[in-house]
């Protein structure tokens, strides 16, 4: 796991400023920071059915700009490869049909070369664009939505790589790291209260945020408490040295089924070496830091975790509401819910981990906000059609782009999927 | 689909008095009605995965009674057939390894007669216990479970037959039926508003319930509107004419996927013969009846439907609200949760349909109430390791055992399924 | 594995004289004889994609004497039940659609009882055709093929009863046996010398043949000896102490991956139970006997076996020119094949074990005889569509119905498969 | 496909000559030459199971010297990578654990730039052991084998190359080529006759040959003809016309389910453009050329083609007497098997297209001959383990490397694979 904060990664910052045009041409050029220690015989292999090649993301990325934003508004754009259309849509029905998803590693062609070019084919058109027509909110406003989708596979990026380079007997390295000295124990677990109440959650502000943060609404929340900080590999493995990946009563049916089909009994990435468990990273091979938070788990292993505790996962409203007091530096205060939260006694601790540790499963299921209206045509094809058997995870990840996340973002993976930086967080119900 | 009450089906009517004997009894004796009908080989057979044999629910519903009642709790009882816990365990982990559950249909032994005498065997001892220990609340609360327990095996063992005679190319008829004149046409849908508001939901009671029912909890509603009726399959017809089912825009990308790979083009059931739909049904092969409600219908379908409708789904808590008002029958007063509801303008429809017609989905994931507990050991593990990617139904269908149902009730099945007589209640969210 | 001759088994003997009706109703009395200890229950479960319910293979015979004869030949003949072509045709693409063979376990319906009126029915017509037309050579070589038919699908019943009752978790006893004493030990395993030459092999008789046994022609063998007894459970165990299970060298390279698949660790229907190794049988679970033939191998395992002896699988006409010697009782006297063999010398062993054991495996893929041509019509849709991926086995087994099988028969099975009688007598090549 | 002779290919001729060393370092150079059109991206995909990517048999040929000439016979070398054993052990139990077969592909590491490395450094290695020890007869046999080793994966990279350009959506080009002028029609097929009698076959040279090419010995033919050339695409054209996919009874069972499954519907590769067929080569995608042989066809629509055309496959022997007449460039004369053959008559037509072509599938399951044995240690890991479920093909593709081919030669593919350039020549029994 990545410990360092992702502009230490890439060595690139996208300001957070007002300049639509920089943050698009920093986004752009990050994406292939974050490619840049790659071979393109590496950004072509797809690890797996779930994870995409790095070069299908660099381009992927840049069909999107091409499609919805040159295609449809620059006069005499002219389409790079009418073929790309095939190879690069994701899952958009409305657009045509595509490359099957598991077959994304077959593309050796179009080449790593000629994906690069078309990024630079289509970075032009957006400078006439945004020079031509930049003041028009509705192109502005693409190109946000644009610039968030291409953040978002940024992420994916970084942890589709770790799923290739994990699936190698080399263990290679994406990128070195002089191993920082064990970090301090980690501190001892507080427990922040929740009142229960009527509360906003959902998005309100004036920037920019995903359809399915929409519409803002007020929820009901019972009393409870909710961790301070996330779960550590040390109470990880506490957990296993205690039985929890054999003990089928802890577990929901369907985990533990899938924990023992894929006979899971550790978290994503640990292998056992010379008697102890390390875990493959973006860093390559390392032993397991106990005080770092637990990642790569799914939502099943959360669950039982939890379960073992004697606790339970918080619900995303739960989590919405603790963490909003605390993120100053994530998001514009402007679009920060107004929460009607009741003064919190002096002495309870502060939400810590919130962003930037790794993706926190809760314990709802990912569905859609009460009054949720996708985007109308084609660019609307997104958020809602995943709308079933999935959970919503909050906050970010190590690898999330910085400026990306919101305290009202809501991440999404089906219960068995483990191969993102995810996590837990404790809660529990009060009497 | 069956149209009459389900004590017509069985000609047995369970009393639902307060004598818990005559109960228990009655409703051991209505498994029985059920499998009249059916030949040992009908009994024996296993449908497919999700299925079980006739004879597997009577038996495993047996084992229940003698494992969480006669073996605990009736000193010098004498435990029928040891490797009887083997066969019929369903997937109490605790208690012990069990025949695979795609493998029941593999058990021609022990035989159909053999089955019957386990069944006398155990109510024999279950006479003696309630006579000595009938007054024990203990007792009688697990007398209890193993009645509603049963009560829902006898649900199944219809859902299942359907199954198994529906696989068959012959078209068995379970139970005949003069074929009714078909139904006057079905009224227009009229919508109840529900308002905006904090209810409690949950069951209050001082009676029976699952678990899962619980803790009663208030909930806030935002305003919305709720149909009066269920979907017909006059309507649905519509939808597959209107291409529903071949607009991918119309679905959830994993409905959209099961539908494809399925090659779903209508519901479950429904055959083309001789140029005009048929649905196979406990009566046989029958003309559909544009006037009756869809059935046999997936999560992904009835979404999908609603979409195509410009409605949704209700939630769980909008449909037990509107349902609380309507239903004197079903059960008993003191255990309706209390509701402040905001008085309805006069003019306004009621519920129609809530109850004996088909299950309704709704856009709930099957989760935790607030605060909820399973029960204490074996028993206990049952509703709670079944939540998670399952979708809530409300209501209860014609195959559901009179006196079983609530308005607080909870069945939950997951998204592609649809061997269970599932259909749809539309809602809308006000703007 | 049964060690008594089958007409022990069945308690009827089915004469092997000229009287064609009298061996057509023996031939039918025996189908039901071997059913008599099956509940109806037993008789309709499909144990597994490769097996067939009992039930299934008493109606699929009756069709096939039906369709093939009363048909085509009776005029006046009614046929049973329409619906019956569709359920219990096997394979043949030219009498139309089928019932899936993965899914005949499905057929609760038509029940046991109508399948035995079935029989009657036809047993009826059958006594009118012979009685009209048996004169007609066309209609007596039918009949003969229906009874050859019926005999090989009276194997399949009882390996396809001992496939359910392995499968069973009761181990139910098809028939039981008084445990005879344990047999002597084997007798030292000798050879047979085989010299090179031209033979001719293939059926030259004027009785009953399947069509792969001809035409009659020469082959050239080369100098080879071929052991005088099977390969016993005691060799088997030593094979197995040896690591035989997991050396992958000794295995072919598709043969290793199944053995890995699968888990094998033993023959079929073995079993360890108190620290001894036991195997299913019809006769229930019983103590491995050192003695009897190893039973329940694949070609796999054979082919590993013979490996790990320093020795190889004899060809199929090695086989059938050292067991034509020895099977005077086997085989009208003048269906046995001319053969030029070189005298013996004397001293040498006879071949053993040769018919009513296990069914022995050949190093011959089953292959069609040069000059081959399948019988025409319908009726030929059989042996020769399978000619592809299979191996030739010689010999019979236990199960085998008497006079049955041919010093030139040639039974085939897939490499993998064990759930027949199959075992395994070792050759090896002279330098 | 490549009608044009392999040299011209490649561009590169290896010389047949006599010097080992010569031969050694023109192959290791053809391998190159084979991979200069690629993109490291083209050589690290693997287009399906069967196949591996072009990087991956550039190391294993590599592996090969490394392991059974370098490791064991130069003193003082140094391994390359000691990661290279598992990355690149084919399937030599013997040697250890390894990258498994499916997952070739995900190997974007070690980089082809790190392979070509390890080329050059064995190679460098081998320059060493030829001069130092290549008189020693044992060291010229090893190198001899992982010579003919190496070609044998130089045609594996063509065909994995076509499998993997064939799966992408653009069809890209290997090779480009002038289309040649349609071809004349082709010529009418005429028939070989082919006496009964005694033949030598199998090897008996003092070159180089496979194991499984061995013993030479004798086999008894019966009187045949064999077709002068191969099918052609014409002709295949007419029995797709003719409903050939369409019509189950030409198929073998397994043939049919597989055709079924995979809805073949024309050979591999083939894909209908503007109504007319085009078959996907090196060259691109082509209109077919009626003239040429069918290329890209299992074994079960050879066998299906065939019987349609009334006729049926060559055995493997009656293929190599037919050719052994008429192959003076293909092998060294010393190593022809000697033919006691009648004298043909006048005017007999000679085998055409015996070698470059389209691999010949044969009526022969891959099976060992009489008094086969591997060659000691692992280096016998690899003919012998494979003699199970697959079918001899005869002659050699216009992918074979020159040189490679022998009339003895055996290769072998299951009877469903057809990405391998195959084809058939038609044979038929004389009465």
């Amino acid at each position: 796991m990545l410990h360092h904060a992702p502009q230490t990664l890439t060595g690139i910052r996208v300001r957070e400023g007002n300049d639509l045009s920089d943050r698009l041409f920093e986004t752009r050029d990050r994406s292939l920071v974050i490619a840049e220690p790659l071979s393109a015989e590496d950004m072509t292999v797809q690890a797996m059915d779930d994870a995409s090649p790095t070069k299908w993301h660099l381009a992927h990325v840049t069909w999107f700009f091409e499609t919805f934003l040159l295609r449809e508004h620059l006069p005499g754009y002219k389409v790079f490869d009418e073929s790309f259309a095939y190879c690069f849509n994701s899952y958009y029905e409305s657009l045509g049909a595509r490359q099957p998803r598991p077959q994304r590693g077959l593309l050796s062609r179009p080449s790593t070369e000629s994906v690069l070019a078309y990024r630079t084919h289509v970075d032009a058109g957006l400078r006439v664009l945004l020079e031509d027509r930049g003041a028009d909110p509705r192109i502005a406003k693409l190109i946000e939505v644009g610039i968030q989708h291409e953040q978002q596979h940024q992420e994916l990026m970084l942890t589709d790589i770790l799923a290739l380079f994990a699936s190698n007997p080399l263990h290679p390295i994406y990128r070195d790291q002089t191993i920082s000295s064990p970090q301090a124990e980690s501190p001892p677990q507080r427990w922040i209260s929740g009142a229960g109440g009527i509360f906003d959650v959902g998005y309100r502000g004036s920037g920019f945020c995903w359809d399915n943060e929409r519409p803002s609404h007020r929820v009901l929340l019972h009393p409870h408490r909710i961790a301070d900080r996330l779960v550590t590999n040390g109470e990880w493995l506490e957990f296993m040295r205690d039985g929890g990946y054999r003990e089928p009563l802890l577990w929901l049916a369907d985990g533990w089924a899938r924990a023992c089909s894929e006979r899971w009994e550790a978290p994503g990435y640990w292998l056992m070496r010379d008697d102890a468990w390390h875990q493959m990273s973006l860093h390559g091979l390392r032993p397991i830091d106990p005080a770092a938070p637990v990642a790569h788990i799914s939502y099943f292993e959360a669950d039982a975790f939890a379960r073992w505790a004697g606790k339970r996962l918080p619900t995303e409203h739960e989590w919405e509401i603790a963490a909003a007091d605390v993120t100053p530096g994530i998001t514009d205060p402007k679009s920060r819910p107004f929460i009607p939260q009741p003064a919190r006694s002096g002495g309870e601790p502060d939400m810590q981990q919130a962003f930037g540790e790794v993706w926190q499963w809760t314990g709802n299921a990912y569905l859609a906000y009460p009054g949720y209206t996708p985007a109308a045509g084609a660019i609307g094809e997104y958020n809602g059609k995943f709308m079933v058997s999935q959970h919503v995870l909050r906050g970010s990840s190590c690898v999330t782009p910085p400026g990306h996340a919101r305290v009202s973002y809501r991440n999404f993976f089906y219960p068995h999927q483990r191969w993102q930086f995810t996590g837990v967080r404790l809660a529990e119900t009060c009497a």
